[in-house]
């Protein structure tokens, strides 16, 4: 998720909780030093290599924000918020393998700077490790928080086979698509922020909207990663723009396009994510404007903006100071506002 | 471990406690139906296929065992020996992905049925599932049996790890061959039988005793494995006699035969283990007179021994019914006498 660029953001600050930067400095400092010089190194210098390259760290911080936000210590929620991280970078170290990518944050992946075999094997050590975070709280919290988490490893495990096959299926639809993305992306969004709540032991019902805050952000999020691929400034989207349609990849846009299209319009696209031509200015064009006269740039606009929303309806139920409420809403209207 | 056949072997019956082949039963049944028709089914199919073709099952037959040692109920362990049978066959999968094997207990292996994406991601998915089968037990139970299992979990993918890098390495010393199989193999039999002892709350002495006794007993089989492959007796053995030589496997004899030969022997051993001739037989004939002629036959047989002395000593000081370490005694004798 390169999009998470908009991590530098910076929010009105409220004394009890740090900047967004400060909680992922708390992230970095914990990481830097991950695994290291632990035997076998042919075990654990790969888990130390893709763990210190980093990236923007998003979703620990969410953990870390959670706890605050329910007026738990942030501080308390650093394991839990590794955990995540650990089991993000988990399932980037396998899925390089099955998409066979050579790089990952610019990065040489683990499995091409060292191979298959130690890519699934430290895979493996990985998700291990993650539940071994968990270790840190006393028992009653220790299994809210390995339940949930095997929940939601399990879904992105079964969004990531959806992905797979929905690579070889021409008849997937549009709720197919949705629950695809969620499971893949979303729902890991949405635990983040709930270990963080269980973390602070806040009510049953704050742990649930604060998940449900996450999980409608990360799918409105997803798609609008959907929109920008087709629709972004190539100045500040950091992927290729067009790079979706130039893999003839079925994304929302194409799925709706494909729904909202006549019999010719149809016929056209699915011409276009046939080919592959050395040269792929004219077809990104050709499909893009496909994507705006049937609506479907308009439709996935607005499936954007309602998946926002209801993202912020959860905060209006949410029993936290309102201060806390504007918080979240900022970030999830600075996460929305990327520029296309 | 396809020397395990040995568990239809008849032990006495003490009233408290079933047989081997029906706690063998009482798993067989949870398996038959694990898995089937859950969604995605390309995620799930492969471990329905893996788990119902079975093998003897003895890891989740130990921790049935164990619990009813301790004065438990075996039907409650039911859920722990289920982690660690899915926990043993998710590293089935990987390792086969991992050795290239097309054959697993004679059937064809999960990535050459389906493919090697198809074997990690539903590998994954395995050992996940195994941590959801302690969601059964109350938070503290949990937690020790979740914290046992990551600990043992971690250990067999790093004996793995040693396994993979000591194919490329000649100067693997005795201590580090035997930390190899103590963590590939035998600290999930030690797991195994210490989750029977944890369901059945017993005291934590007795607990890191049946432990200690599945670990020794474990390495003591891994060693007998090693033998039995050179000298067993090809009517009874179950896999080819010779089949560590034919593949220039550093085991325990081959390690103990270059410590205890003169540079002439050395030197021939290094070349017989490095060559690969159509018809192994002469090789096979001399690699066996060396470790014979050399004393590392006799070494080895005695190191199986101390290993079984030494998870019989743990018994001594287990504080239970002497037909119960009876009855556990037994099971050690036998499984260490199959034939050779």
């Amino acid at each position: 998720m390169s999009y998470f660029a908009i991590i530098s953001l910076n929010l009105p600050k409220i004394t009890s909780m740090l900047t967004l930067s400060e909680y992922q400095n708390a992230i970095a400092e914990e990481f830097n030093s991950i695994a290291v010089n632990q035997n076998p190194t042919s075990l654990y210098e790969p888990i130390s290599y893709i763990l210190s390259i980093g990236g923007k760290r998003i979703r620990p911080v969410l953990t870390l924000m959670a706890a605050d936000i329910f007026d738990g210590d942030y501080k308390k929620a650093i394991s839990a918020a590794k955990a995540v991280e650990v089991f993000h970078n988990f399932s980037l170290v396998h899925d390089d393998i099955m998409d066979d990518a050579p790089l990952r944050r610019g990065n040489v992946t683990v499995h091409e700077k060292w191979n298959i075999n130690t890519g699934i094997l430290s895979g493996d050590a990985m998700l291990i490790l993650a539940y071994q975070f968990f270790e840190d709280y006393e028992p009653k919290i220790f299994q809210a928080l390995a339940k949930l988490f095997s929940k939601t490893a399990l879904e992105v495990c079964e969004g990531q086979q959806y992905d797979v096959d929905f690579e070889t299926r021409d008849d997937v639809t549009i709720p197919e698509y949705l629950k695809m993305i969620e499971y893949k992306t979303a729902v890991l969004l949405g635990a983040a922020m709930k270990m963080g709540a269980i973390v602070a032991e806040t009510s049953e019902e704050n742990a649930d909207l604060i998940y449900n805050f996450g999980l409608n952000l990360g799918i409105a999020f997803q798609l609008q990663d959907d929109y920008l691929d087709a629709f972004g400034d190539p100045e500040t989207f950091g992927k290729q723009v067009g790079g979706d349609i130039i893999e003839n990849k079925k994304t929302y846009l194409y799925l709706k396009a494909m729904a909202f299209s006549n019999e010719e319009n149809q016929q056209q696209l699915l011409h276009l994510f046939s080919i592959q031509p050395n040269d792929n200015t004219d077809k990104i064009n050709a499909v893009k404007a496909i994507f705006n006269a049937s609506g479907s740039s308009k439709a996935t606009q607005d499936a954007i903006a309602n998946y926002t929303e209801k993202a912020f309806e959860t905060l209006e139920k949410m029993n936290i100071s309102e201060d806390k409420k504007m918080i979240l809403r900022m970030f999830g209207e600075k996460l929305m506002n990327r520029n296309v």
